[in-house]
């Protein structure tokens, strides 16, 4: 048995929401950070690692590899159960589990580094093009989830309840992002006031991107 | 209590991945199609139900709208457990998550129909060009899906183990997809070993879009 091992970057959305909940149930793991500018996620030591060449990679105290954010973070909630990043009813789970989903199928990936960059490859998109992309997909998801944050008598101080939950995991790095991207938030004040309480979290502000040793 | 009802579309492989859980399950219910291709998703009604205008949308049998395919899966499998989609032990539901969310957040998301139609809106993309997109993720995807199916002693005749999982429910679609794309697939023989053997399930092939009464 050896220490568990985050491998990470710093700016990584993905990798963001791992050190969240490793936070949260305070879980101490060694971090490496991959340099995605640097493209080291496509060396052969790290494909090896992860033939997708994404972070994070998790490996596990028995040395088992992880990939993929949320089945991770799954997986943390369900070997080291305190506290619960998922309510214990299954109706709630899946309002929980859809507003993760929400940013982390159908806006995150669509806006990240790699498609980026790709836009600038195979359309020449230059950095108003690349951000107008980035911007739009952010807007429009964070518009459905103000809508099912502000509609709902299940959200909380966080975003299902008063605890935090996989939803504040994966909306707080994604709410990062848009910043990033100069996104207007003051249409999703609902966003805003679950962000602000999510800040007054020592678990959440540990985690954030500029509080890594590899930040730059 | 009235009977659940399914928001879906033929062609749609997040709705795809939801029949095939309800029909492994042997859940009836009942199927609405909304039409992508008229953008009915973008109509009143629709985003009432769903904010983020996209589908699958489940309604369970006591009236609570839930979103995102794997939310719906996850909860199809908490409250009608027989046959499980995921395995009991941690480590193996993170594998096969993990296998899931490869298709489900990295590669899917970035070649659906919205995002190909953008394409075309904001860069001018023409036919060739957004199809030489989608087959660019759906390669890159397939490839790193291969690679961990290959080296695993895990992977069965499905992608764990020798009954079907969320790993199989989101491949089948996946491929599917490629298929459309004339992705060349001979790269990937355990993924297409994997492939013969769902086809012949019948729960795979009444789940298929060309068996849906909305198919054209």
């Amino acid at each position: 048995m050896s220490r568990a091992v985050l491998h990470g970057y710093f700016r990584s959305s993905a990798a963001f929401r791992v050190r969240i909940a490793l936070q949260l149930k305070g879980l101490d793991v060694e971090h490496v950070s991959v340099q995605l500018r640097k493209g080291q996620q496509q060396s052969p030591e790290f494909i090896d690692l992860n033939p997708a060449a994404l972070i994070p990679v998790y490996v596990t105290e028995e040395g088992v590899t992880l990939t993929e954010s949320l089945a991770i973070i799954e997986y943390l909630d369900e070997v080291a159960p305190q506290p619960r990043l998922l309510p214990a009813a299954p109706l709630e789970r899946a309002r929980v589990r859809s507003l993760a989903y929400l940013i982390a199928c159908d806006v995150h990936p669509i806006q990240n580094l790699r498609v980026l960059q790709r836009l600038r490859t195979q359309f020449g998109a230059d950095d108003d093009a690349a951000n107008a992309w980035a911007r739009h997909y952010i807007e429009k998801g964070l518009a459905a989830f103000e809508v099912e944050l502000a509609r709902s008598p299940k959200t909380g101080r966080f975003c299902h309840g008063d605890t935090p939950t996989l939803a504040d995991i994966c909306l707080i790095p994604q709410v990062f992002n848009a910043r990033r991207f100069q996104v207007d938030l003051s249409p999703f004040p609902t966003v805003l006031r679950i962000v602000d309480h999510c800040a007054t979290v020592p678990a959440f502000e540990r985690a954030r991107p500029e509080a890594q040793p590899d930040a730059i």
